[in-house]
Formats: C-alpha cells, structure tokens, sequence
C-alpha cells in the first residue's frame, strides 16, 4: 500500500495535535484489514507519541515539563536556537508502529496518537504506510 | 496472524517486568518464521522497553533516577496525580518492534523486554503482532 | 528477507555516527521495492535515531545536553558504572522502523538515521529487517 501523506497545521511552539482520526479514515479509506500501521514525521524538530485524550491537562502537564527539563535557552550552539526541539524529538521519536486487526486500530481505551510539535507553528507533514499480515 | 494479549501484573508503582519469555513461547506457539513483531502497551502510564537482564541494579537505576528526573509531585495541573506517569510513558513509548529471525526474536546478549510500570501496582495488558516478511 | 548486520565502529563515549547512506545501499542489494525498514541496536548502551544532518552542532547539542540532564556519576548502583549509558538506551530505544517506498527511504530533507552511541567506544552492530507491503 502506498504512503499516505497528511499536512497537520499547529499552533503554538510546543503543542500535541490529537491525529488519531485522521488514521482511522485512512484504515477505511485503504479497506485494512490485519497488519501493521507505521506512522512517520519527517521533521527533526517534531514527534509522534501516543497519551490520554480525556483530560487536556494531560499533554499540557506533558509539554510544561519538558520546556523545564529542556529549556529552550540552555547554552546551545546550534545558531537556529532550536535545539531543545532535536533534543526532544529524538527522545519521542519520529516513528511509532500500531497494530491494525479488524480494520481498524487496536488502541487502549484512554490512548489518542499526537504529532507532538516541538517548534512550531508550522504546517507539519505526517507519512503513514500500511503493511498487511 | 492475529494479534496475542497478555496480562501482566505489576508489584510497584515504578517497575520493569522481563516479558521476553512470554514472546518467545508466543513465537513458538503461532510457528513463526521470519519477520517483525510489534509489541504494543494500551496504556498511557506505562511503556515497553529493552535493557540489560544480567544485573538487576541496571532497571532499579533507571526508575530510580527516571523518579528523580521526573518526580511525582512536580506542580501538575491533572487531578488524578500521575501526569509524571504519563511523561514517563511518552519518553519509554508504548511500541517496540523486534526482528524475528529463524523462528525466535534476533536479540543481543543481554536484551530483555520489560514491560516499563510508571503508576502501579496494576495489571497490564501487552499485545502482541506478527507479520510476516 | 534476512536480516542484514552492520559493524559500526564508535570513536567517543558518546557519539552519533550517521547511518544513512548503509541503510540506503542494503535496500539498493536487496531490490526492496515498499515495505517497512526495522533498524535495531542490539546493544543495551546504544539506540538508533533520527536527527538533523546539516548542522554538526545539533547532535552535539544533543549528546552535551544529554550528559548534563543524566550524568555518568549520579550515586548509581551498577557496578560497571554505565548507568546513565543504559538509561539513555532507553529513552532513544534501540529500535527504529522506517518507511520503504519506491525502492529507497523515505526521509524529511534534514532527516538523517543515526546509532547513538553513549558508552563507546566500541564496535557496534546494526541489525536490518526489510518486509515488502
């Protein structure tokens, strides 16, 4: 199955965005049966994670504390200031793997999967490729 | 192949349980070949991990300094108290995909797979995927 | 498709070494087509990630930050006193799966895959898994 590209705006420099039903659409979209679903974000300055949907203060308890364990202007080199953002994409990681059965995503009842921003706002592109098995 | 569910019971509030011998005995069961097999947490106060099994000093360091790094009570808004648990989650990640060679998981000498606890005692789920390739 | 393994040799404690342009030659050998690319460190003081390449001074914010955030001599137990290498394995992940797509991978324009290395140096391997979908 081809990669399927999404474009997801955010709005603040560090924000997660609740992209779990573009997912979703796309599983229907595709007629997905049973495999593995491998999201992708091609930035270095940005995540994909998975965390509770139900109460914001969740991501928001999230993004606070990172902006204080990796704050912004801790003595980089790097000229663009944006360090704090590589640092914490890299920690989260690009790249997360679901399991797909029954159509559709096996996902924990409190779980919602997020681009995690970390050095926005930008228009952000996800990739997600399909595999069947 | 369909997705396998584990239950697994946590003791602590902070802990890392060796799941490596269930996946092992799950490869064997379903008569695997060669491939990738996701192993996913539904949860957002726990993650999945690998590190080393021959010292038990080296997981009790790391959610140890982990409880340091990222302490219970640091000022969250979220009311249930465990935002901490939450971050831990997003850092370990709920996703691991391991290579399965010859029937059984391609790991190094001293990689186990821990269920990473960050708000128990609970019982857990794991689940499992295979695909083939 | 078997797993294919690397040797990477690491000069510094803590180190990225971009490997990239291997990933990029295996799939070239192997004819790979579209799939998912696993990338796994079979080590339990390293990880595999995704950084910028353009700029050097990112990742060596990166391993600078990392060494202040989680120091070697923390008071840990481990006797081999390498905790904080271990607890940076797991915060990276040893494991990185990627999307294949017209026989090559698909990056972001500053995306490079990097073995971070934070106990070296030493010699380290990189296992790969290809599966077609």
């Amino acid at each position: 199955m081809s990669t399927k590209e999404f474009r997801i705006p955010t709005k603040a420099r560090t924000e997660f965005v609740d992209i779990t039903a573009e997912l979703l659409d796309h599983l229907r979209d595709i007629g997905a049966t049973s495999g593995l679903l491998t999201v992708f974000v091609p930035h270095t300055t940005a995540g994909v994670t998975i965390n509770e949907n139900a109460d914001p203060d969740v991501t928001s308890d999230i993004s606070g504390y990172l902006d204080k364990l990796i704050p912004r202007d801790s003595g980089f080199a790097h000229a663009e200031g944006n360090s704090d953002s590589h640092i914490k994409s890299s920690l989260f990681s690009p790249s997360l793997t679901l399991i797909v059965e029954g159509g559709t995503l096996r996902l924990g009842t409190w779980q919602a999967v997020y681009l995690a921003e970390f050095d926005g706002p930008r228009t952000r592109q996800v990739w997600v490729k399909y595999v069947e098995g």
